[in-house]
């Protein structure tokens, strides 16, 4: 029999993180405050730990992972990377694909290896609470169990349109003892504001975000932590990418192509920067990101600077956005549906070291369904972008002839998207395609900024 | 730091399945037919393919996996052994706790191990449709993914009131391919004759098998699967204690005592029986099963001559039963309520080999939460027993100062058990003591049989 799974020990798990900073070929530009002037660490002190500013603002390659986040990372990690044979024979497809399962952990997504560091390094500068805001849940469960390991209390935001649709990460997160409220809220300023303006909103990221980052603000015992987006936690999602490069040696193998879903960019940064060395140094490999149609930031998107939130609360970032009020239509990978993108992401896309596809969301439950029918796994709707991508990609080498090696990051389970599942196979799913003039009319509304 | 999972290799999942019958003290009594006479396997061949059947009579010790079987299995086994750190240092126990999560699989607990197997041997019997029940959803949802993995077409009887605590487990099914039927339906004569006495009737376990059963004997197409009960199903189970025992002998250790959720046996037996082999062999290990209060088939049970449904098709076995009659209180580990139990695992108890105990519901989401507040995973409830009655031995086992290597299996998640977890933190949840009187009068309904 051939081999289905590649497994690591426990004592594999690496032991750094992989800043791609140190590799990237410009520096990257900095975030600014209102004023247009980079903001300084000092600012960002009132909702972040001394440990994650340093690893924000350092351009060290390595950065070594404390012990103690190791020791919750054993739980479930090293993932599982999982050669998908039955996917191929029923693709018919020459190409060799790969996938790496990150919903083994207990959250069931990669987003807690970003959520066990920040809620360390929050409790080593004497945090008490955390603030948060989360789209399809994954990362507001994240947060709530990382928080429960280290004793911190949790508050999650959690965008209104999936707090209706899944209500059951919601009681997931109380499990791990987080308190969860529906956003925009009235609790905030910047849910007031957004209530006045449509009582109805379906929330987005975005709003959330201002909501979490303003109540973080206004307590000295309580700090925000974000689920992707930021070089920290790109940094610490590069555990991914790292164990698949071990992995695949393992086996002897390499990919020719990697594809992973991006939103915020963590999962996508994670999975693809650990290989962007390799690339730098004249290795061939294609690293593409993998974004929803309805929300195309990468590929529709302005490279300019913006707000991380809808409110305008966050220091102003250098990446590729739709407008920091763009509210994206309700499609069912949550974690998908935002504004911008990581300000690395958006640099290396600048720059042509990566490649971004949109794919549209039947499309994505079509590939999602083909993959639990033949591998078993029921994917998130987040990951069967990736699977979408993927499978294309194997359909043209089947077309071409060509045994290429394919990898793409399984980032999480759909456990708990069962009613997309549902909509999808009663034929209610829609496909939206972002008018061009609403892309322009974004552009307009950017904030003016003196870049230097 | 200290090791936290005990992998094996897929290569080490077991070739064989190891048989209890060939190691017990006296031959299984035969499962008589309505004539009070031993049923042949021609009888039974109406609904089970020969493969099956052969395995459901033999006694030889060892009965090799099929390649193609463990093929299938490759895509989750062997599943880890964990050693639950965080949880002994909250409990403050000098016990060692390990437990087996078999929520790797697909379809998130042990069952799939059955399935797959069952899958494979009708379709090499030709076979082209499978009926079964499900309580919890767990077996139909593992038959769903076994039966799209062998080409196989699935209709599943889910008993109501799970149907309508767990909606997603029938999306899940979907997802595989699979159809999903509430019971009792209006589709099966015993279905009817279920609707005529209580048009609101909650089903039961019992109640699904009758209409499995019944569709399954009237179409030469196809055929009826068991999820636990049966010698087959048990059989195929005994993976997980193989798998267990070979963890232990990585680390050298080795458990005092096993814990396991006990509905239909499987489950229990699983885990169980490749140990008592060392038993036998003079080795001291306690196996227990653990059962719900409000269905407490070996700890209350009368060891007789029963049906395996409620309507009477199924040939009379040999068990503890609360009388096949028996409608169980809708607790939320759909998967215990189940009338009566394996025949192997009510005989060995009944000889004393193996031990029960009953716990009530609310104290086992006490522990299930307790567990995933330290060791992240989200319990099913049915696991939660397991963990209850474990968690009550390590507490024993720090009164009494005593260092016990203690074991139990995690059967599988509460990804669809989430509803079940919001009505405990919202104080609904109920303890349930099946009274007395009720126990006595179900054995006054008890088949007539002339036992040999």
């Amino acid at each position: 029999m051939s081999q289905t799974k590649i497994l690591l020990d426990e004592n594999e798990i690496p032991t750094h993180w992989y800043n791609v900073m140190a590799d990237m070929p410009n520096p990257p530009a900095p975030p600014l405050g209102p004023d247009g002037k980079p903001v300084s660490p000092e600012m960002l002190g009132a909702i972040f730990p001394p440990g994650i500013l340093e690893q924000e603002m350092s351009t060290e390659r390595w950065i070594p992972i404390p012990d103690e986040v190791r020791e919750i990372l054993r739980l479930w990690r090293p993932s599982p990377l999982y050669r998908a044979h039955r996917l191929e024979a029923a693709l018919g497809t020459p190409a060799k694909i790969y996938y790496k399962y990150e919903g083994v952990s207990p959250a069931g997504s990669h987003k807690p290896n970003s959520a066990v560091a920040q809620a360390y390094y929050n409790r080593e500068a004497g945090i008490r609470r955390l603030t948060t805001e989360t789209g399809a849940g994954q990362w507001g469960s994240s947060i709530a169990l990382a928080g429960q390991m280290f004793g911190l209390e949790v508050r999650v935001y959690m965008v209104k349109v999936s707090y209706d649709q899944k209500p059951f990460r919601r009681s997931m997160m109380e499990t791990w003892g987080a308190e969860v409220l529906a956003s925009p809220t009235d609790m905030t300023e910047s849910g007031r504001k957004i209530l006045a303006q449509d009582p109805n909103s379906p929330g987005s990221l975005g709003i959330a975000i201002s909501e979490a980052v303003e109540e973080a603000a206004s307590r000295p015992d309580t700090n925000y932590a974000l689920g992707s987006v930021l070089n920290h936690v790109v940094l610490h999602q590069t555990i991914i990418g790292q164990e698949v490069k071990k992995q695949f040696e393992k086996v002897g193998d390499y990919p020719d192509a990697i594809f992973a879903p991006c939103g915020g960019g963590s999962n996508f940064g994670g999975a693809a920067f650990p290989f962007l060395a390799d690339k730098a140094a004249g290795r061939e490999v294609r690293l593409v990101a993998v974004e929803p149609t309805s929300c195309p930031t990468l590929t529709r998107g302005h490279y300019a600077y913006d707000f991380g939130d809808s409110v305008g609360l966050t220091p102003l970032m250098l990446m590729y956005t739709l407008g920091h009020d763009f509210v994206p239509p309700g499609i069912h990978a949550g974690g998908l549906r935002y504004h911008g993108d990581s300000p690395l992401v958006s640099q290396l896309y600048k720059e042509g070291l990566i490649e971004a596809v949109a794919v549209p969301q039947i499309a994505t439950f079509d590939a999602g369904v083909q993959f639990a029918r033949t591998e078993g796994i029921i994917p998130a709707p987040e990951s069967c972008h990736a699977i979408r991508a993927c499978i294309d990609e194997a359909l043209r080498c089947k077309e071409a002839g060509e045994a290429r090696t394919l990898f793409f990051n399984l980032s999480g389970h759909g456990h708990f998207d069962m009613a997309s599942f549902d909509k999808y196979f009663r034929g209610e799913l829609e496909d939206y395609a972002y008018p061009e003039e609403a892309i322009h009319a974004a552009l307009e509304r950017l904030p003016k900024v003196e870049t230097a």
